[in-house]
């Protein structure tokens, strides 16, 4: 029999008319013969709620501590799920990630998970019973509860997907699926039918806030089909899977804005071996993503290495790098010669088929300078070209580029194709630290 | 070292400013060198609210899931707590019953405690750190997470000071102590200093809401002293101890009001052995509390079974009590034999030294007749008398009989002794069956 592992977000169940069709969804798959296990996040605002109050009690509060409050927010939503499903008439049953056996490593605020311990789950299919199991948290070999950080509930999913290899894993979010670019931005952004998984991970590294990254990478690990749709809306969605080879690949297929990046730079570095990895290894232990790392040697033997973080970061990570300068080298007053500067967003093209087409990169540029629009740096991958930007550019730069690479029209690859026939290929950049 | 546990209920912690205030009362306890174990109940009106929530998605939730949903509640004070600590400079450490180790049997909304599995709770004392418990909850064999019923901070409070033999357990709430009635009904009520177990169960059972009948009990069984306290006032509250043989007992040390009496009679049941246990075993079994068992036989060999519950339980208990009559004899139209009604509340006078004074219930009956009060029913125990009477006529009823036996002044005791010497014991009524 087949199985479908479907998510559905916040806001998909923030009240009980939205849970209602939610779990209207569930019925369907019930009704064409599909076993389902069902994963919710915490309702809307619960999170944010959770995070004020915690705010009223201590101005740093513990990672323990936040973990165990907001685990409470997503043990409210399988609750009222499973009372949900039970009102119209289906077996169904709450479980915590500790009860649904997700175990994580103890890193708090940000684990990842380590396993899947099926028991419980598979009891529960066999007696023919929906789980509704909670995103977002699971427990460590201590009965920690922990939380995976950003995109938690769609990581559990996509694992549960993986674990009992289910034949699609549907992520139920407030839109229609996934668009050459944010329609909120760009009004002429249309729905894409099917993305491949690298595309995906592209664009949601630079921006696209509709899947998590992580989330991607399992599904793209364990090869689970991933299917974006709309939970209150009927539609196709969009199909996130691997690369068909049989297919011609888009050149470009969409294109992304990133915000609120911060940029660190830290000057004066010996060039020896293990340096950058004496810089970014406290940063990974920390759980932080690096993005945009940049290598300069001004001077004989001496490098700057400049790279972004989320602006929410930079108060945990510039610490770790001015400690870990500090011991590469004699501190540099009067700043320890780091520098760390906001205002900067992101804007980038992602395409499966950058590998075997040459010209986007310089057809990007010639975008930008056709608006007048500084580019502070540049990097890129096999299928992405990035450029950061001071933030105020931002949108008006994704409008251009989106216009330039034809993504409005349906007739948009073949005239990309064209106009970049014969173009220099952009150097390939760094590959993102993660 | 000695040990205290610290109860705050959910009004003393509806918010930081009076959770910051718990907190203190947790700092003053290691300032004088004890260790403390704190437990905490969901915030103000959550569990209302959580309630709410399940009534807009499901007309009769499952007691699974609304135990899954309602745990969350005190998921969130722990979490809360033990942050508002930290911010003191304490070592806390919130533990959800789980974590705690509280197991109990698998009887959704109304499980009892079986165990205190005490590891991870004597780990964190070790490491000298603040354990933050929920109260209300624990978990099954199965890892079922099951909520305690009414009470059940309480109890899990005394359950936790007597597993780790504190020298007592401090029951933290809204008012200054118990007191010789409810002070909003009757004005010129005053606090006690000390109290017996017995006297609250007999006055808890009836209705002050002050402590739960189970926690005392349990307090009883394990001789944990209680002392209730006001957590957002100092004051010494009252002492719940033992019986000081050495002193004398006073004859009426409270009256109490209960509202919300529902009643059920069941008429023309055969007297035959095992019949009772018939009618209640079912109703016991669905840990429903039933009171002011009474038995009448109005014809030879047939009785009438008339008892009280709260009117929250009556819905549950009809369908039980109508089938077990059912069994017994033949239905018996329109009814089925069984009459259900409510509108009745029970006004009580509870005191210890009931045991050696006779006369007391004679001046309760005075008390009422004076005021023109019909009793509907009577029952009586060693240390406690109750009066079934019309619920529109209970505030008057309980100002009369704080007045009759003189609890509005501090000579009462005397007076009372006076008045009911000479005067005729009641008879002893059946047993509360709980």
């Amino acid at each position: 029999m087949s199985l479908v592992v479907q998510k559905f977000g916040g806001s998909s169940v923030a009240d009980a008319g939205r849970m209602h069709r939610c779990a209207r969804r569930v019925a369907d798959a019930r009704a064409s013969g599909k076993r389902v296990v069902v994963v919710v996040s915490a309702r809307g605002d619960t999170t944010d709620d959770l995070l004020e109050l915690a705010g009223q009690v201590s101005q740093s509060p513990s990672k323990r501590e936040i973990d165990q409050l907001l685990a409470s927010g997503e043990q409210v939503s399988i609750a009222l799920m499973a009372m949900t499903l039970h009102g119209m008439g289906y077996d169904a049953v709450s479980l915590t990630g500790a009860q649904c056996g997700i175990k994580a490593e103890s890193l708090h605020t940000r684990a990842r998970i380590t396993g899947i311990d099926q028991a419980r789950l598979q009891r529960e299919l066999d007696a023919d019973r929906i789980p509704v199991v909670a995103g977002f948290q699971a427990v460590t070999d201590d009965g920690e509860v922990v939380t995976l950080g950003r995109g938690g509930s769609d990581t559990t999913a996509v694992a549960l997907a993986a674990a009992l290899k289910a034949d699609v894993c549907e992520i139920y979010t407030d839109v229609d699926g996934i668009f050459t670019a944010d329609p909120r931005l760009v009004p002429d952004a249309r729905r894409r039918d099917c993305l491949t998984y690298d595309e995906i991970l592209e664009a949601a590294s630079l921006g696209t806030k509709v899947m998590h990254p992580r989330a991607v990478e399992l599904g793209k690990k364990f090869g689970v089909p991933i299917r974006v749709l709309h939970s209150q809306q009927d539609g196709k969605g969009t199909l996130i899977a691997a690369e068909d080879p049989a297919m011609e690949s888009r050149v470009v297929s969409s294109v992304a804005l990133k915000n609120d990046v911060g940029r660190i730079m830290i000057r004066d570095l010996p060039n020896a071996p293990g340096v950058q990895s004496a810089v970014f290894a406290p940063v990974a232990a920390a759980g932080i993503s690096v993005d945009d790392i940049i290598q300069d040697e001004p001077a004989p033997g001496r490098i700057t290495l400049t790279f972004t973080v989320d602006r929410a970061d930079l108060a945990e990570v510039r610490p770790l790098v001015e400690a870990a300068a500090g011991r590469l080298r004699p501190p540099t007053p009067p700043d320890n010669g780091v520098t760390v500067s906001t205002g900067y967003c992101k804007v980038s093209a992602v395409g499966a088929g950058m590998r075997s087409h040459s010209g986007v990169a310089s057809l990007m540029f010639k975008a930008l300078a056709d608006q007048g629009i500084k580019i502070e740096n540049i990097t890129t991958s096999e299928i992405g070209i990035s450029c950061i930007l001071a933030e105020y550019d931002g949108p008006r730069a994704l409008r251009a580029v989106h216009e330039a690479f034809g993504l409005s029209s349906a007739q948009a690859e073949d005239r990309v194709a064209q106009v970049v026939i014969g173009a220099p290929r952009a150097p390939s950049g760094p590959a993102r630290a993660r």
